[in-house]
């Protein structure tokens, strides 16, 4: 049995996630789901941890994870944030995270030139170090001398292994975004493993762009890219970038991947939308198409098409929700999806 | 006499550079043209120093800085730009980055909607210290075990006095956009600064709001903002993006200022673009509206609205550069908008 453990968390996650978990039921794929309902911010308000041992034990010990959303108001959401979805990517070493964007449907597009307007790509985030490592201090805390510091660490393990991944799935291009012209020295080592990476790969068309240019010319002509290849942080931005560029924040899915051992955190690119929340107005498209890369990283690449062609068909169809031009709850638009199964 | 001292260095930046010193002239401000047309990639090649310390004097015995653009293929640009632009900025304590997007002309507009196509904002980016003050080093340099570190810093002193200026130039809302909930310290120590800040101005409307969500909510609706004000890294990508909305990169002027000294560094946002230089194709008019922004830096703030009125005239009969639509030249578009001020 392959045990999958699901995390719905906070606000929209757990709406969007049940029907997330709803599509791989029906498609009757042999997994066994262990849900921790615990994670979430009343664990966290109440017990100062926002992952338990034996709740990372129980995610440890599962296949692979599906992630609804975590983040409450009033709460201290950096700490909860990196005491949960920061720590899984760190403690398992997910170093990749991997953020298709693709327009399903071009009246989702908020650009104008239709010849432009075309989004097939994925974004290749650095999922282990950068600016993400938490590596810094204080000093003179909470004076009006303070000094504060934050350490972008980058290393040529952590650049040369995303890079490698980059490569592994690009099908024309691959584009390398940095700021090697301001920030000298992890710009200096994406440089290096990059000309390291690019030499091994001439079947694949290669360029490089500063991170203020990609992100003009994301919008000025989305259609030119296929993967993009950056840090954590630049990752960050511009993948929700390309998720407004592919219709919102609703659709977008995202893989926290370890491509080496194959385990995989999966996630919805939205947040939990607190107000939004229990009003049955939350898109479930990003979470399903989550559990498609899920299936993708588990070796059930047929289920994941199969995903695919249902959201195709029902957003077609108009079947979704008011996010994207349709008058679904959650609950009815998954339904819609999981009826493009039968 | 007031001396200014004009840099147009590489690429672009002379032609675009020449433009907006013939608009100054035609308005008789009395200012005094000192020309520093050695800071340019071939000094920096030959010599290894991007500004020399007598042209640095020169620049710093001035009254502001109109610069051009620099950067040339094939020579290091990292040390090149940080010898100059960021030389300039951090020596010259010019602490803030002001940088005015502003749609002239609604069809040149990149989205669709049309009732959120209106682009009217200022991004105010914190220009001394956070991720681009060059501290840091390498660990077992051009190794397969590379530790690259950069430090971002940041300090009460440097963010309460941007977020001062945010606030000072504010009209109706000033929105905060950082990365606190990932990026630890640095995220503590603006968030305290922002609460501060907010305390005393009751009178404008405050909000927050991540980078990564930032970024889509300018892509959503850039008609929203009014004032932005962001760290050094944030506020290099935010305000490509911001230009790109706002008619692309050729339309784009930004001031670096010391509010206190009254000292500003003046330069259009694009680059040198060496693949059209020569061409007589570059858009003049950033570097023009850089020149207004000068205006009203060195307290002439009729001529600064001259020079604004005169391009919008040139824009709305269509007379300018092809980027933008129309088919003049470089010098017959400032020809143009000259002709306006008569
Ligand atoms: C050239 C580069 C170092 C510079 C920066 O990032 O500050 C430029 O992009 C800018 O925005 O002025
Ligand atoms: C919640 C936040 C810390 C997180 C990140 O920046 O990684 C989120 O924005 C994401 O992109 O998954």
């Amino acid at each position: 049995m392959t045990v999958i453990a699901v995390v719905p968390g906070d606000g929209i996650g757990p709406e969007v996630t049940d029907e997330a978990v709803k599509v791989l039921d029906e498609l009757q794929l042999g997994l066994d789901f262990d849900h921790l309902d615990a994670v979430n911010a009343t664990t966290f308000q109440t017990t100062g941890t926002g992952l338990s041992p034996s709740d990372f034990e129980r995610i440890r010990s599962a296949r692979s994870v599906l992630f609804g959303a975590i983040g409450a108001p009033g709460i201290n959401n950096s700490e909860y944030g990196r005491g949960v979805l920061i720590k899984m990517r760190f403690a398992l070493d997910l170093y990749v995270n991997h953020r298709p964007a693709f327009l399903w449907d071009a009246r989702l597009s908020p650009l104008r030139d239709d010849r432009r307007r075309n989004v097939d790509c994925v974004i290749v985030r650095e999922n282990s170090e950068g600016l993400y490592v938490g590596v810094g201090g204080r000093v003179r805390a909470d004076t009006p001398d303070e000094i504060a510091i934050d350490e972008e660490i980058n290393t040529y393990h952590g650049v040369s292994r995303v890079l490698d991944y980059a490569f592994s799935i690009a099908r024309r291009s691959v584009c390398l975004v940095d700021k090697s012209n301001a920030v000298p020295n992890g710009g200096r080592l994406w440089q290096r493993c990059w000309r390291d990476a690019v030499e091994g790969r001439p079947d694949i068309d290669c360029s490089h762009l500063y991170v203020d240019a990609a992100a003009m010319k994301l919008i000025a002509d989305p259609s030119a890219f296929d993967v993009i290849v950056t840090n954590n942080s630049y990752g960050d931005i511009l993948s929700d970038l390309t998720a407004q560029l592919a219709g919102g924040l609703g659709m977008a899915a995202s893989a926290n991947l370890n491509p080496k051992t194959g385990f995989g955190v999966y996630e919805p690119v939205h947040g939990s939308a607190p107000d939004i929340a229990g009003q049955g107005r939350a898109n479930p498209v990003g979470a399903i198409l989550s559990a498609a890369l899920l299936c993708e990283g588990i070796g059930l690449g047929k289920a994941a098409a199969a995903i695919r062609a249902a959201v195709s068909s029902a957003l077609a169809a108009g079947r979704c929700t008011p996010d994207i031009g349709g008058s679904l709850s959650t609950r009815e638009a998954g339904a819609a999806i999981r009826a493009e199964l039968r």
